[in-house]
C-alpha cells in the first residue's frame, strides 16, 4: 500500500481543543533542529522556563513542559507527589474531574471524591469543609472543566490549602492563557497546562509549574538512572522508594532543566521551538488582553447563539469563558448537525462526554481559533445546517446579533 | 524578561541522536492542524499505523506512536505488561540496559539481570539458558546500545523465546530505520523505536507495535476511563488491577487507536504530521536501500578515523552500524575537542556516560545525517581540532582515505 502526500483540508475549528495554531507557531515548527546539549538549545530551553512562569503568573523556579500531552503532565505531578496511601481529595465536576481520581488510584493514593452534577462547580467552603474532614495530603483539582463548560474559582480553596498544610494540584489545560490563572497569589502549589488549547501550540506538550514545598517533596524520593549516577547519588538515595514512574519522575526531570543538565529524555526539539513561539506570541498580546479578548468573542458567539433562538447549558459566573456549552434543542441529531458543519463549511465544533454526549454542542473560543470571522462563520454554519435539519430558528438573526455587538 | 525571535545556527549534528530532520519532515511540520476527530485527521492515523507495520516488518495489527520521547514507548510497553511481582530478565551491555531496568523495578516487577562489560554483547545461548534458569515473564532487551556502540543479535533470543512461551521486548530506538529490526521473522513480541534517530524525525514520539500475545496480556487489565465507559465497559473490568499509569496504558490506546476512537490524549498532531511524512521517505528510499547507506558512510567513515591514527572503541559483528565509538587519545580532553568542533565548525558529536564518560567519543551515522559531506566535513573538523590541541595525527590522511573508499 502507497500513503500518498498530505492533504490537509483547511478548516476552521472551533471545539475546545486542539484549535487553530498560530501561524508564528507553524513557522517556529520548520526550523532545523539541535543537538539537546548544544548551548543554543539548551539556552532556548532556559527562555521557555522564564516565558512560562510569565504565563503561570509566578516566581517559581520550576516551569517547564513535560513531553507528552496535557494528562501527562498531569500524571508527572501526581506519580511524583503521591505516596501510596496518601490521602488525595478530588472535587468532581465532570469528565476531567474522574481523570485525576483515575490517575491518583492508579498510583495507589487513598482518594476521596465529592461530586456534584455536571454544569454546576463547588461553592469553595464545600471543599474546604471537605478538606477539613478528610485531611488529605493533597488537593487535586480543575479549574476549566471542558466537558461541561464550568470554571471553578480557586483562590480560597488555594489560600485555605496553604493555611490547612495541603498541597494544592491544579488542572489549568484549559484555562492557561485563555482566563486568570494566578499561581501565585492563589497560593497554587503546581499547576498543570496544555499547549493544545488557548496557547495556540499543537498538542503534544505539557507546560507545568510547581513550588518549593512540592519540591521539598519530591525530592525525598529523588533518584538518578543507575547508568548516570554517581557514587554520591547512589549512596543518597539508598532505601528510598522511588517514584513508580521513571518518564513522569519530576526528580530526574529537574536535574535535566537545571544546570546539571542530567540527561534523561531527549527533549522534544521543534515542539519546544513551538512553545516558545507560542509563549511569546501569548506575551506580546500581554495576558490581560488576551483575556479580554477571549470574553469579547465568547460575549459575541453567545449573542448569536441567543439571537437564534438557542439555549446555553451554563451561564453566569460558573460559566468558562473558553468554551460554550450550547443545548442541541429537541429532535435534533447532535452528531448530524455537527457532521454537515464539517462536511459543508469545514467548521469543527464538539459534542460532550458520559452524561452530556447528544445533549449539548461545545464551542470553544480558544487562543488563535478566538476571532471575529470564526466566530461569524460558526453562527453562519450552525444556523444553516440547523434549518436544513429542520429546526426552528430564526433566520439572520444570529449574525446581525453578533456583528451589532461587534459594531457597539 | 524580553525573549527575542528564535536564532538557530547551522549544525552539523552527528550525534547519536537527535540527528537532522529530513528537509520534506521539516515542512510537514508546519501544516495546519486538524481536529482529532476529524476524518482527515484519523485517516492520517491510520496511514501511520500502515507505514510503521511496514518499517517494523510485521503484521502485527497495532502499530502506532506513543506521544512521548523514545523511553516513553519502552514505559508504556513494560507498564502494560508488568504486573507486580512479574519476573523479567534483562541482559545488560550498556545504559540503556540500566534504564530498562530500572523502569521494571519501579513497576514492581522481580527483575533478574546479566551483565557483560560495556563495549561487548552476549552470546545469544549467553541469555537463552539465563532464561531456562530464571523462567521470567518477559525478557527486555537493548538492540542498538548507544552508549556503547554495540549490537545484539536478536534472532535466536526471539525464537527461544517464543519457544517458551516468554514475551520478548526489544529496545530498538536506535537501529529502527537504520539497520534490520525483523520483527515478525525474529518472535519480537513487542518493538519500540525512537524518532529522533535513524527515522530523522525529532524527538518526541515513540512508535511501538505489538503482537496478540502482548493485546491479550494487555486486554486482561483493560479499563476505560470513568468519565466516558459505558455501563458495559465498567461491568467488564470489574475486580481487574488496573494498570499502574493512565497515560501509558496500551488497552485505552488500542481503544484511541481503532475504530471506537475512544478519547484518550489528544494526539500530538504536528509530531503526527512528521512522523508520517518521515516515515513516507524511509519507504520511498526503501529499507534495504536506506540499511546500505547507513554501512557505506559508516565504513568511509571508519576509514577516516583509522586513517587519521585513531582506534574504535568496539569493532566488527558487535558494532552498531549507526554509532562509531572512537577512543579518545591519551593526554586529549574528550570534551574540549567536543566543544572546539561545535564552536569553530558547528558540528556536533557526543560524549559517552558512566564508564565510558571521557573515555570515548560517539559519532552517528543516522539517517538524514548520515550523508557524504557531514561524514567528510565530520572528518576534517575532527582532525583539525585533534591537531590544535597538539594530538598525534597524520594530517591530510582521514579524507583521503574516505574519498578514496567513496570513489572506489
Amino acid at each position: 500500500m502507497t500513503i500518498g502526500e498530505m492533504n490537509i483540508p483547511k478548516r476552521t475549528i472551533m471545539t475546545p481543543g486542539p484549535v487553530e495554531v498560530h501561524p508564528r507557531v507553524l513557522r517556529a515548527l520548520s526550523s532545523p533542529v539541535l543537538g539537546q546539549f548544544d548551548p543554543a538549545f539548551t539556552d532556548m530551553m532556559n527562555d521557555v522556563m522564564a516565558l512560562l512562569r510569565q504565563i503561570f503568573r509566578t516566581t517559581n523556579k520550576w516551569a517547564f513542559p513535560i513531553n507528552g500531552t496535557s494528562r501527562a503532565g498531569l500524571e508527572a505531578v501526581l506519580a511524583s507527589l503521591i505516596k501510596p496511601g496518601d490521602r488525595v481529595l478530588i472535587p468532581i465536576f465532570g469528565r476531567f474531574g474522574y481523570l485525576l481520581a483515575e490517575i491518583c488510584e492508579r498510583y495507589r493514593a487513598d482518594v476521596y471524591t465529592m461530586e456534584c452534577p455536571w454544569g454546576d462547580v463547588f461553592e469553595p467552603k464545600e471543599i474546604i469543609s471537605e478538606i477539613k474532614r478528610t485531611k488529605p495530603e493533597i488537593v487535586a483539582v480543575v479549574h476549566g472543566e471542558t466537558s461541561t463548560g464550568c470554571i471553578q474559582p480557586l483562590e480560597e480553596i488555594g489560600r485555605a490549602c496553604r493555611e490547612l498544610d495541603v498541597l494544592c494540584v491544579v488542572d489549568a489545560v484549559a484555562t492557561i492563557g485563555g482566563t486568570d490563572v494566578n499561581t501565585d497569589e492563589w497560593c497554587l502549589d503546581a499547576v498543570v497546562g496544555g499547549t493544545q488549547k488557548c496557547l495556540s501550540v499543537p498538542s503534544g506538550m505539557a507546560p507545568i509549574t510547581f513550588n518549593s514545598r512540592v519540591e521539598k517533596r519530591i525530592n525525598e524520593r529523588k533518584k538518578v538512572e543507575r547508568g548516570i549516577a554517581t557514587r554520591e547519588d547512589i549512596e543518597l538515595e539508598t532505601g528510598r522508594l522511588p517514584i513508580s514512574s521513571n518518564y513522569f519522575d519530576l526528580g530526574m526531570l529537574m536535574d535535566y532543566w537545571s544546570p546539571r543538565r542530567l540527561n534523561h529524555h531527549t527533549e522534544a526539539t521543534s515542539m519546544l521551538y513551538g512553545l516558545r513561539e507560542g509563549a511569546r506570541v501569548v506575551l506580546e498580546e500581554g495576558l490581560s488582553e488576551r483575556f479580554s479578548r477571549h470574553r469579547l468573542h465568547e460575549a459575541a458567539l453567545i449573542k448569536g447563539i441567543k439571537a437564534m433562538g438557542l439555549e446555553l447549558f451554563t451561564e453566569d459566573q460558573k460559566k468558562l469563558p473558553t468554551v460554550t456549552c450550547v443545548k442541541v434543542p429537541d429532535r435534533v441529531d447532535a452528531d448530524l448537525v455537527r457532521k454537515m458543519m464539517l462536511d459543508d463549511f469545514g467548521v469543527e465544533i464538539a459534542s460532550s462526554f458520559g452524561p452530556l454526549a447528544g445533549k449539548i454542542w461545545r464551542i470553544g473560543t480558544m487562543g488563535y481559533s478566538c476571532r471575529k470571522e470564526n466566530v461569524l462563520f460558526t453562527l453562519a454554519a450552525l444556523e444553516a445546517v440547523l434549518i436544513r435539519t429542520g429546526a426552528s430558528v430564526s433566520p439572520g438573526n444570529a449574525l446581525q446579533a453578533a456583528l451589532d455587538f461587534y459594531h457597539e
